[in-house]
């Protein structure tokens, strides 16, 4: 088997003081942090979409990445794009890895054919899992929103038949994903949504897993993480699932990364990362290696707060630049993403063990453990109670300090300038 | 009791060709459209904060409009407003109005001699609507947003102390709202929602019921009507409320207003509506009168839809620009809100007499109603039945059929622009 | 020469009472409106790219609409386009067509071959118009931003390389359009930008001519009307140039459209259109069909108020949705956006005819025609006569007038709903 | 004289591993960074009418702060003022102040009244300016578009009485700016914008120089240091201006702040800084006191680069959270954004020292060093030659490296997180 990356060495962890491009900074697998070695609390994943066959394609000009694995034939460089994979995981030191089906083995003439060269495919993972045990699949999920014929839709189609097609497609993927033992599988619904209401029937149309609220249709059924859990309310399957947060969706449903992440946890159905960063100033999914470390301090944060991952983990689901095209701009991305990361749990730890944010915020909602406060969450509290403290009272501006937005802000910067 | 306005006249319709300001061009109260007359189907109302107390201060200015409506005694200037609205009512023809608590008689010392003085305006608003029957309240609303007491949230502050005060106010102001017959009460979560997570514990925070992604605060609970149907359904309160939709916090949240819409009428919790139109550009709430008749069409097609109002109706969200600060603006904004959503239901009546938009969806939906697609609807095929009919089938591409987006829009036009 | 599309009649007006979809309701080409026939009035070009080539492939999946033109072959291909287009343009009664080089005809081996072969389908197209002498070339332009070399710009690249080439591929588009007798020739920076400041020496790059914000980079250095008007007038060119305002782009830079326009009426530069619209809640060139017939009635305000088109015309760069995907959808499309256009020129033309518009305006600013004003434009009143007469005044108050906004907004709707 | 902060010590140095909430981590007056002391390197300003005047008011809510200072006629609360800023720039250490007129001293009756006051206030700075020298005035400004004379714009005003008035207005406040020995003065254009193009004449309207996209106006004229540069490149002026870039301005208009800082840096034109940060998600600008050190490091970057400040300064446009409304978060907010400079500063320092990114960058252009790429910066190859050149070539695309984003985001994180 062909080494696809000669120049590139097994990446090594070197410290803060290498100024070696190809060695990580802060990312150390075996070092504790928070309880645990690093590579468990962050369960890198490798996503076979953007670094197996993203070329850096965008809507004004083709590939600029040579994405071929030096194979024509399909059947060919889906197992070439395997070793390549395996490749770059052993080098960088990444256990987990995640699909879409269509990523491993493209569609042929028929649904039937298709699923049977993706199960020689599956095959021949499942030959290397076997020969590298440290391999694992995080998760996979179904690519129904590349193929014209999901192009109003999947799920949400207005089609019946597509609706059909899609199902079966999906129980395959997750067929697939069992056999390969992946921890999870991922409901996401790529073009679940319209274009415009005036050939819409919104209510015959359904939802699913992975929010995102637009791209490539106008509006994104599965909006952010407070659509989907209403949802799924709605079907009483909120118990059922959980959630699959991607920063770059959070920024374009407007909220903050963390934000996506406090409500899943604070609901119970935080779940799993697709790590990425977008750019607050562009109105689309740049699906970027993660670099800011206030984002994912404060991812890591809540991962931590949350009790760290179970089933989930940390796929990068993100691309080098358009302009970042060599096969070393591959490794130069995971090492900066994994990094960032290295360094936002750290911080976070560090957060947690300082103390001086949790023991503000507690101190902010004291008035909630005694007397009225305590009534009230207890349920004790009538309005008419709480009319009669209120009347009493007359104001009650002298209950309030200050939210001290500021302090806590050069709080969380101190902590993260001095590790 | 003094004419605030003497120089403006009872407002009538004169139609399309008269070029006098002051009159209506397009709306007729008395005629007949969609089977009521138009005063039924559009049900205005005016808003007592905007409209009787905004003097256009922004927060780079002083107010440029008087509002003191000739008196500086708060007691007198609270009754004054009242001739005051009730004055602009009558010459606009406008039958209902809504209230703040805090816009009928603002607060004094204590909560005691505030809800004393309150009653004292309420009474006085009772005898003029006893003096004339036409005028009636459509909802009233709690203003626990502009005190420094509620700096940090009203319901959702970190006080305990607060919470007990706001649960005092709002219970003052369903009394209220009761006493003055109200068709309905508006649980407004002015400033529920937290400017950073580092000083926020939002799991112990709650949430409310008209939709506002964001301002004052950074992120509002009640984001959009998904997710306050969500936190409806979290606490089992789905059937007990239903939704005032504004068109400025649907754009601030990314969606359209008839997106919003349509959720809610899909969901069975549309009430009522804010009346006005934010600015694509803007980031912020507008808050101006509605003049774009593609948005009020669309709205009154989904008003329609959801066979029209019953308790809610069209509340004037709005405010003239700072720019048009004399009394005569008042009356130019509500003419040319009044007459943009009588063209609006015109328009949207015709949509739905002509039919040919109607006819494409459902053309579109119908591999739902036979075969495969029927035995979705009603549960009777299997992940396995699917699985089977797709491999049957091998592609379903020449299932689709075009979306007709274009096509659509320009039907659209042709309904509005052959009035 | 075979009939691409015999199932599509020649498309005829028919007036705003007809409900047959191929059929023009407003648009009537030899109509006089604002004194001149209706075709001379908008000046339509067909796009080459988006019309001929654009097959709905977005970021998320493959292409819907088959654009192959029954051929495989690039050389043949590009002839069926020709074919195809020309008989487009005739059954739609649009004169003029625009194309970036590389879709007149593809890339080959070097650019001596892809020089030849372009001179062939340019010696083809020429053919054809001298057999049909209506058919003209509004403008032509390079595409200098799809292919690989151009990934990190093409004019501003950091590789001298690819600015010689670019200089090269440019000098012959220019030849190409003469040759064809353009009436203009487009300056478009499709990739001229950056995506980060960390790796880019921005003094050393340049800039160009239809101006747009951002994407595909992250900063495009012609970002807005008046940013380019700077650049120009840097070097000396603001006379040697006119500007292509597109709407999309407009609101992009987070202008209007009719804002654009008006910078460059006011400042001389008007030239041409690239007519289509965005989506307000989407943060991408969605380069779609033009309906909102506000925008085609503020832009065609502009147009008649500098003068109309002289060497410009209204091109539709704009694509059919990936969902509209049949032959049909390319005529519902164009006849969707000549008729918002049509109608959009009707009320421009009865915006002025009605004359209550421009004459507030007007109004508004009648203080500077005299007295102090007039002073101040003939550059004669000194700082210290300003502050002499403001002294003295003490308070200018009184001057003010409203603004009207509301008023406004009203009396257009009265205009475009009277026709 | 009282001291009004009686609880605040003198706010001192104590290093990154202090937790001391008033006290320096980072910013250490005297140290030398970059060839200065890092007072030199930072000037530090006080903004007046933020700090002395802002009491936490929004569109939503009246002031949670006190900033009366214990007085209640206008001229005693205005001398207050004066002895209060002087208390918190000794306090923290800051050299400099900032003002609008009207933040000094109100409007009273007329035009003359007004300017007598102000000369009373400013004879009282003056002298305690005489006694603590180290207290020096970085510039001044007029405040032009609070009162509602302003409503439609001060030098952009319909009205020429309105011109009149704000040139008397802004000789005053130029001579009060040159009195007290002021580095600088600033013309900004609050309100010069428009709202609506249909009440709006833009070609005799004009421009001025802070760049602000919108808000309070939907268009703000001087939209961006690129517009600003148009317009005075325009009139001839140039060479007679600096820019005064505001960060919260520039993301307003859609660029990063290092951006903007760089246009001017190019240009010859960078001048000043008003130190803030908005929020990504919010589309207003909220001025907050600037944390993220992202940011900071990439300004005194390019500041750097620039040459430090000549006659400029880094004055804190910016506020204390409605939610930090006690005296102590005056100074939390200071220190937060001092610390967050002064770590930039660093930063920036060891960016330049450490050369990756600039090397990087150097090597990225050499193509223009020799060559083609000479003669084209020459001036010495016209189309024809690089014509030629570019066809012997054939292809171009070997001459392409990599962009290297991520490594270079990873650097710069690598540079940060070891000072």
């Amino acid at each position: 088997m062909a080494e696809f990356f000669s120049s590139i060495p097994v990446i090594k962890y070197e410290g803060a003081g290498s100024t070696n491009p190809l060695a990580f900074k802060y990312y150390n697998a075996d070092e504790v942090v928070a309880g645990k070695p690093m590579k468990e609390q962050l369960k890198f994943a490798l996503s076979w979409w953007h670094t197996m066959g993203g070329d850096g394609t965008d809507m004004f000009g083709v590939g600029t990445a040579d994405k071929t694995w030096g194979e024509s034939s399909p059947e060919a460089r889906a197992k070439a794009k395997v070793d390549a994979a395996f490749e770059i995981m052993t080098k960088l030191g990444i256990e987990y890895f995640c699909f879409h089906d269509r990523d491993l083995s493209p569609e042929y003439g028929s649904l039937a054919e298709t699923n049977a060269k993706l199960d020689e495919v599956t095959d021949y993972i499942a030959e290397k899992m076997k020969a590298d045990p440290t391999k694992k699949l995080l998760w996979g999920t179904a690519k129904c929103f590349d193929h014209p014929r999901f192009m109003h839709g999947a799920g949400t189609s207005p089609s019946a038949d597509v609706f059909a097609f899609t199902a079966a497609q999906i129980k395959k993927a997750v067929e697939a994903t069992v056999k390969l033992g992946g921890k999870g599988y991922v409901f996401w619904g790529g073009r679940e949504g319209y274009e415009t209401l005036l050939n819409t029937n919104m209510a015959l149309e359904l939802d699913n897993i992975e929010p995102k609220p637009k791209e490539p249709t106008k509006h994104q059924y599965d909006f952010d993480t407070a659509t989907v859990l209403g949802f799924l309310r709605k079907y009483g399957l909120d118990k059922d699932f959980k959630m699959n947060i991607e920063a770059n969706h959070a920024t374009l449903a407007m909220h903050t990364f963390q934000h996506e992440l406090r409500v899943a946890r604070d609901n119970g159905v935080f779940g799993s990362i697709d790590a990425n960063q977008g750019d607050m100033l562009l109105g689309w999914d740049t699906d970027q290696f993660p670099t800011n470390v206030y984002d994912t301090a404060l991812c890591m944060y809540e991962v931590l707060k949350a009790g760290g991952f179970v089933n989930g983990g940390l796929n990068f689901d993100a691309k080098a630049r358009r302009g970042s095209f060599t096969p070393e701009d591959i490794f130069h991305s995971y090492i900066a993403g994994m990094d960032a990361f290295a360094l936002g749990l750290r911080i976070a730890d560090k957060m947690i063990s300082d103390g001086r944010l949790d023991k503000f915020v507690e101190d902010r909602y004291a008035s909630w453990n005694t007397g009225i406060g305590a009534d009230i969450i207890a349920g004790k509290a009538t309005m008419a109670d709480l009319e009669k403290y209120a009347l009493e009272k007359g104001e009650v501006l002298d209950s309030l300090s200050s939210g001290r937005q500021e302090m806590l802000e050069s709080i969380l910067n101190n902590i993260m300038f001095s590790l």
